[in-house]
């Protein structure tokens, strides 16, 4: 397996987090979103991903784009240790809530949205940080309350095993903490991330272990 | 079954597409997103859905959020037509498309983000357009791209049958018809979305069909 990856690519992260937990050995291939005035913006990198985003994972000559879609396949090829939960409903919880980060958070935070306000729109370093911690902190508030409301909630945001959702909510506060978003009044949010960044899969995968980390 | 929908949003449109294919009935219950400051907002509706965000499924006892984990789970406990095709790979595909739309085109482009690039941004009229089309076409270009260079695709994203891609699609080609974006240059998002549109499932769950269309 070969995955193209940038280190500090919250969707990157949420696949190494997969395959690590799967005990998956794979090649790093290093795709730097800045340099080279965006390496996944190439015309090599382009015939994989054709939306210029990572991560991509290459498999058994299968070429898999977006986090959950490749995480989903890690799933069903193999399918030990589970990381979504045995009945449908409960899926669908663990679903919805990594959905939450991935469709509701992270998109309006990502790089080449950062750069659009920048450039057209003219908004400044502070109206930029402004709008970052909007949507994050809007976000996982929602979230928290989604968590600390269910019984089904454990050491991890479903029961005490990591899933999904956990492989989205960890890269997610990670990067909530990087651009220095308020955390208070989400104790459960903070709760379940730490203790699942504590884990071996989920250390392996930090950005700051990575062959490209800066 | 009891949906909680706004006729015009996207998300609620793809759960009502699949409804509809796997012929199921539901009641349904409108949630206006800009009348009565955001009836999404209002507790009881939060209490459904912390993120304030439609569609919202009841079904069984259980509450479901988060329109491409509700498809997932009708999938799961209605297996028939199938909305995901049959090998893992195949079903990644349709799933990366999917997401493509559900987090890399949509959530940029929903009102609750051209409401705050109004204010507190300040972004004009035309700022706004611009941001919507910049979002929405490059988005659809990148999934021309994806479409027209594969094989797999048919009459449908995968293949002659609808599947989840289509789900998203064609909510979202009618959505960046109704803001006016250039299509231009997607003849095969367009034939699809076309196709797709006319079927009688897809039909029936059109904005203008639902009961609080305006």
């Amino acid at each position: 397996m070969r995955l193209y990856s940038y280190f500090r690519s919250s969707a990157a992260y949420r696949v190494r987090i997969a395959l690590g937990l799967k005990g998956l050995s794979y090649d790093y291939l290093a795709v730097h979103l800045l340099k080279d005035g965006g390496q996944q913006l190439q015309p090599d990198f382009r015939r994989l991903s054709p939306d210029a985003l990572v991560p991509v994972l290459e498999d058994d000559g299968h070429v898999l784009t977006q986090s959950l879609a490749i995480i989903e396949y890690l799933e069903e090829t193999r399918p030990e240790p589970a990381l979504l939960p045995a009945t449908p409903a409960e899926r669908a919880r663990v679903r919805a809530l990594a959905l939450n980060i991935a469709c509701d958070i992270h998109p309006l935070n990502n790089l080449r949205v950062l750069k659009y306000l920048k450039n057209p729109l003219g908004i400044d370093q502070q109206g930029r940080d402004e709008w970052y911690r909007h949507w994050v902190e809007g976000g996982l508030v929602a979230l928290e309350r989604m968590l600390a409301g269910s019984p089904a909630t454990g050491l991890c945001c479903h029961g005490d095993q990591p899933t999904l959702a956990d492989l989205c909510l960890v890269p997610q506060v990670y990067n909530a903490r990087r651009l220095k978003a308020n955390l208070d009044g989400m104790p459960t949010v903070v709760r379940i991330a730490d203790h699942c960044a504590a884990l071996p899969a989920f250390q392996a995968a930090h950005p700051d272990a990575q062959p490209d980390a800066e």
